[in-house]
């Protein structure tokens, strides 16, 4: 009687679907990305990865990690499975019941792949960069505004750095765009950018700024020129006056930055070398034209750029762009579009790291491209 | 080829679990909680609600939206069901795919049950005051900070009203408080707590201030004792201390009140009454103490009334007690601590709206209790 009266009050229904015993024989750690007492999923020192699921009356439970994993049920219809080692840092996954796939009930959620999706965050060596220390930090702002442009109301989440409310400054602004299937939420929770931001912000490294995490979404996702440049409409008539109205912001091509990631990137080639006079540094990460399928918008811009050349490498102080090494998805076309951009002398910056088109790739992007701006 | 291009470069899956056909023959419209495009659920205009999920392999499927209704299958293996109306404003619900209860694929997901939970916001005709209406809006930060209290970086979210950036004015602080099973997310994004207050400061019918939308858990979830001491602390000595701090506040007990839901109005009763020297406003929505289990505490706190009456009398301005109508599961409760109060002569004003234990109650609660602040 206790027991329900308890849980009816508190709404705190103890869940079917994962183990919350506290058994500190279990090997390895809870994933931090866990619900708070979940037990599973579990981190093992190699970072092998533990599922449990309680789903007595399931007939397949499945863990998709890119990889996927068939789980074993015993007598007790708990199902298992232990991971081959997964890389470190932020990735996205599905659990699988009887072929729907959804979000883990024990993992916090993440808007990715168009739906809330379950997330697992992974230890690896070099992960300091985005780690909550004992530094000033700024805050992450959920923006409500209405687009003329979209005819809606819609949202930005916005970094101020740390000293923002006090200071009488204005500061840069870097716009950032997430990739497809994501949106304005995914630079900072996938991406920790004010972790990042913060970080570099107290070891000097970069200068303090605004961070602008748009929403992408323009209308029914899509590869064709209307899509893009919808996108351009909204980020130049909506939300960069309203933030330049809004908020302690410089004005001026040289206090702004446009980058994205993935489809993000395409947006940001496709507004921004077009707009060398509003943003002096452009961000393209793991993305590129995509081929066959935007080859006549690629060409079209390539035409731009030799028409354009000079005006191209004097406004833009930094033209940077990323792959996730050889295993990113958009590694080829990225090759065929910088072998363009070198004939036609367009200067770029070329950073490669590995990891493929995922998560930890993008963050450390942002690690590198954030200090290089506005100097 | 296409296809799979796309898809994997947008990171933009079609996901199996919901059919995503813009079939204008459908009835009804998609709720407004649903996944972008997300055809399903639909809101039919008596407010019965249409779900249809694709899950060809499972053999049961479930929604739980406090009644639950089996769905049935059709020979795609394409499972639907229509519910009965269900009252209007956001209610939790579950997907449950053979006995696993896990969020819709289809909606957007809330930390509510322990767990990320779909939600569903039905219409109904009193629903003006939370509109996204063409007023001055504020922003809701996300917060972090560090507790000595808990040894732990934690979060809040802070509503800032309109102007709070270009203003120099200090402002009052309402501290509020979640449920059980929710955190600092629930007021922001169940409770729409920013729009609620836009539309009241526009209208002049509430005074500009801040809300922070503070984490209530504190360890792990009990009823003991314990667990209120610890919050208590967190808010006291952590929480109160870094937003007076931080950001722009009006000092001394005018100037705070504090309020909770559920579990969040069992922790303002135990810190509120006991510390009327700081918070001179306090809210108790569809809580009280629970009998027996807290029934030591309860008759400690109205020991505690008896010997301070005049004083706890003198320092509320406003003891704000309500519940969501006979079916709300505190009331039996809440009726046996209202008897007391009258009894020790503690005045208090008491309101009851029907809904239930359910967060439209609590989102007129905070309409009807904002209004009374810090006048």
């Amino acid at each position: 009687m206790m027991k329900i009266r308890f849980t009816l009050l508190l709404l705190a229904c103890a869940t079917t679907a994962f183990a919350q015993s506290a058994d500190s024989a279990l090997p390895g750690k809870p994933a931090p990305t866990n619900m708070r007492s979940a037990q599973f999923p579990r981190i093992l020192p190699d970072n092998r990865v533990m599922f449990r699921i309680e789903a007595p009356q399931a007939q397949k439970v499945q863990i998709d990690l890119g990889k996927v994993y068939d789980l074993k049920k015993d007598s007790q219809g708990v199902w298992t499975v232990t991971t081959d080692p997964v890389s470190g840092g932020f990735h996205y996954y599905s659990l699988l019941i009887d072929g729907v796939a959804v979000a883990d009930p024990a993992s916090e959620t993440f808007y990715g792949m168009s739906r809330m999706a379950s997330g697992i965050e992974l230890p690896f060596a070099g992960r300091d960069y985005y780690a909550l220390n004992d530094v000033p930090h700024g805050d992450i702002r959920m923006k409500r505004y209405y687009s003329k442009v979209a005819g809606a109301w819609k949202r930005f989440f916005l970094y101020t750095p740390p000293g923002y409310d006090t200071s009488k400054d204005r500061y840069p602004v870097l716009y950032i765009v997430h990739g497809g299937g994501e949106d304005e939420r995914g630079w900072a929770t996938q991406g920790l950018t004010d972790l990042i931001l913060d970080n570099l912000i107290a070891a000097r490294r970069a200068l303090p700024m605004l961070v602008v995490m748009v929403d992408g979404n323009a209308g029914e996702l899509s590869l064709e020129e209307a899509y893009l440049q919808q996108f351009d409409r909204e980020l130049k008539q909506s939300i960069i006056p309203f933030v330049e109205a809004q908020y302690r912001v410089k004005a001026g091509a040289a206090n702004r930055a446009l980058a994205g990631l993935s489809l993000g990137g395409i947006q940001t080639l496709y507004t921004g070398v077009n707009s060398t006079d509003l943003f002096s540094y452009l961000g393209v990460f793991s993305s590129s034209w995509i081929l066959p399928d935007q080859a006549a918008m690629a060409e079209r811009q390539y035409a731009y750029m030799a028409a354009n050349r000079e005006k191209i490498n004097r406004n833009l102080k930094q033209f940077w762009i990323s792959q996730g090494g050889k295993e990113d998805i958009a590694y080829q076309n990225n090759q065929a579009m910088l072998a363009r951009l070198k004939q036609l002398g367009i200067k770029y910056s070329y950073s490669e790291s590995p990891g493929g088109h995922t998560w930890p790739v993008w963050r450390h992007d942002l690690y590198q491209f954030a200090p290089l701006l506005f100097r």
